[in-house]
């Protein structure tokens, strides 16, 4: 095997997919719309002329598989072929390349015996940023997609997700009735590559990254605190109920109990992603009476994530106390963090550490195809690429010598499947 | 003088004013407009009635005295007759009815021989309701109202603030060319009743409070944090620059640096009125790249303005450097602070000491036509009455009990203005 002499074959497929999906700033590949089905389009004819399987599943993701493999137990791994509007050409498209690259290379030299048989997926619908769902291809896999979810339109076009499935050749009928689409019991492994979406690679010199797992979240879109609105010049300190010192006094206490817990190794990060006074009554010489905020934390841990939102709780109720202000929440929300198969972290460690690339372990904060197989019973894993400006932007910056380091990492982690997930 | 007797009175001026201006919610006396010049009219009647000597000011203001008073040294006393659209009877009304008591009570009694003349100026136009300006009416008696000002149209009618001044009898031509209108030098102190438009007194159980000075002000409308806007999910702490845990990092450092300055026994508010993350970009699950805040402070003091503004500046420096964001400044406004005279706060609290009254000396937060002529170099006083429920709403409640003895201190203490400030 010698993956790294495939690098001209990654340029071109990266290349001829970002010219087919070129809006003028950057790609746009629709969930279920034209971009994304022009980019399934292409891979398919590509994987045909290399001699490769290639069709649709009842979702309407592609599978790539050689043919006349055994199909009873497999490996998998792949990534999504959307984007965001404008977004970057290798979120999501580099591990599909990844896998791709993978198969074209045992099709050329050979099935090793010692290997589980590799089918490579291109899901459809992983960005929420079209229908407001995201995960909407592996979901629809795994029969967790519901009428409201099909009842879901297109941001641009209005289309629903159902209509828009149907279009894409999905049995709309079954994943409405919320039937499985693919037996898992055969699926020995899913691995997934894919750029990181953070600045933690760039900022630590890390080509590659093993995820130990993906962060779930608890969130309330809306907390509303309660103060009295006065007249600025006229109310001392002590008798003032200002919901805006309230809110950056439970601020300060959050960001200082999320140093401490991070000093002791805890997974976090929190963010107030929307905060401000109310614009019907606020005024530069007014007490702000009411401050709107949003809140979410991520971990790896759902214990760490119950935990934190108690603590911000009781912070809460101090600052009530202390301030005369009073907290409203609306729903709290959650999504539950996946683990990562420690096995299968283990397999992409040696990979990396036997190619000689440095790397570390980290947890991955946003969400990925993987967490949901890693949910239903699948041993997954995933490998980061180092990626520079974030991504869901037209800047996002993958150098093609980490990718390499990647998809060498990545084809000897599935190589040594065998024995030890049959 | 007993100046109690004539609580019916009070009652009567409180009662009749609230009527002819009552707009079904609170009173409404527009500057320049309907409701103020119906009070004028109103109290000019009255004064008559009394035997009183009341022609308008060449700034519309109305004066009252006795007939025949030597008028080459005199003590003024007043307040302002217009009101906040919706607003209560007693904000401004208050200090007139005290100052027509005090002058229908010599009347009745004849002349003090031992006292300076009396004149109570009811002025018009103090509210910055209206035309977005406040002390028009002191403001013009002093030469203060330019171009600019005599532009300013009244936010319901249209009509410029020159117009209105006009129809109300002003001598516009003098008030345009920065005329003073008065000759404050025959003026040997100004004392002012009016509300506290503040919670102290009620929570402190203080039915009088002499006034030690007006808090001046210095102010940013709009003071931007910039960071830098992630993904919530993929950015660690240590590598993020979230400008609103900047901001709430500020405000907290703003509050300590208070709380201490509180302790030292300096004078002093702080508010952040309007406080938001930018609407075009944020989301719950984006770290803010930018939240905007305007900020002022208060104080009695030009020196702690001053100190308290550099010390502001000096922490964002200091959260610039800890947390990777920047402040963008607009420009600084200044309001100077006002002194009242300390031979006017020593008499008032005398009085107060002497009628048995439980009385504190504070510093006023909202501005007051006092200021002007304390800094126009006229020694100034005031006197302030309990006030439930602030200012500028239809709520405020001031006792008739609290208030005569208010009225009792102001008498009082005008009829000890004689040789001293000859």
């Amino acid at each position: 095997m010698n993956l790294t002499e495939l690098r001209p074959l990654a340029e071109k497929l990266f290349d001829d997919i970002r010219a087919l999906s070129f809006d003028g700033v950057g790609v746009t590949r629709e969930s279920y719309g034209a971009g994304e089905t022009a980019t399934a389009d292409y891979l398919r004819a590509f994987a045909a002329a290399e001699g490769l399987y290639a069709e649709p599943d009842r979702a309407a993701n592609i599978v790539f598989r050689q043919p006349n493999a055994p199909a009873d137990a497999v490996a998998w791994t792949g990534s999504h072929i959307d984007s965001v509007p404008q977004g970057g050409n290798f979120d999501g498209l580099a591990g599909v390349v990844a896998g791709l690259l993978c198969l074209v290379d045992r099709q050329r030299a050979g099935s090793a015996a010692a290997s589980l048989p590799l089918e490579v997926i291109a899901f459809r619908g992983e960005e929420s940023a079209w229908f407001g769902k995201a995960y909407m291809g592996s979901g629809a896999l795994l029969g967790k997609l519901g009428d409201a979810d099909l009842a879901l339109r297109q941001r641009a076009t209005g289309q629903t997700l159902g209509d828009a499935m149907e279009a894409s050749g999905a049995d709309v009928a079954a994943i409405r009735a919320g039937q499985p689409l693919a037996d898992l019991r055969r699926v020995k492994a899913y691995l997934e590559l894919h750029i990181e979406q953070g600045p933690v690679m760039v900022a630590r010199e890390l080509p590659l990254a093993v995820v130990s797992g993906i962060r779930g979240n608890v969130r309330h879109n809306r907390i509303v605190c309660r103060g009295d609105a006065q007249h600025s010049g006229v109310v001392p300190r002590w008798l003032r109920r200002d919901a805006m010192f309230a809110v950056a006094d439970l601020i300060m206490r959050i960001d200082e109990h999320w140093r401490v817990l991070l000093e002791r190794g805890t997974d976090l990060v929190v963010t107030t992603g929307i905060v401000g006074t109310d614009p019907a009554e606020h005024s530069i010489s007014r007490i702000p009476g009411s401050v709107a905020f949003s809140l979410e934390a991520r971990s790896r841990s759902q214990d760490t994530l119950e935990a934190f939102y108690q603590l911000v709780r009781a912070e809460c109720s101090a600052v009530s106390r202390e301030r005369g202000v009073r907290f409203e929440f609306d729903r709290r929300l959650d999504s539950d963090p996946a683990s990562m198969d420690p096995v299968l972290c283990a397999s992409l460690a040696r990979a990396c550490a036997a190619q000689g690339t440095v790397f570390d372990t980290i947890a991955s904060g946003a969400g990925h195809d993987a967490s949901l197989f890693a949910n239903a019973g699948v041993p997954a894993g995933m490998l980061f690429v180092r990626n520079r400006n974030g991504s869901h932007n037209p800047h996002e910056a993958m150098e093609i010598d980490d990718f390499m380091l990647g998809v060498q990492a990545l084809g000897a982690t599935l190589a040594g499947i065998g024995g030890s997930h049959d």
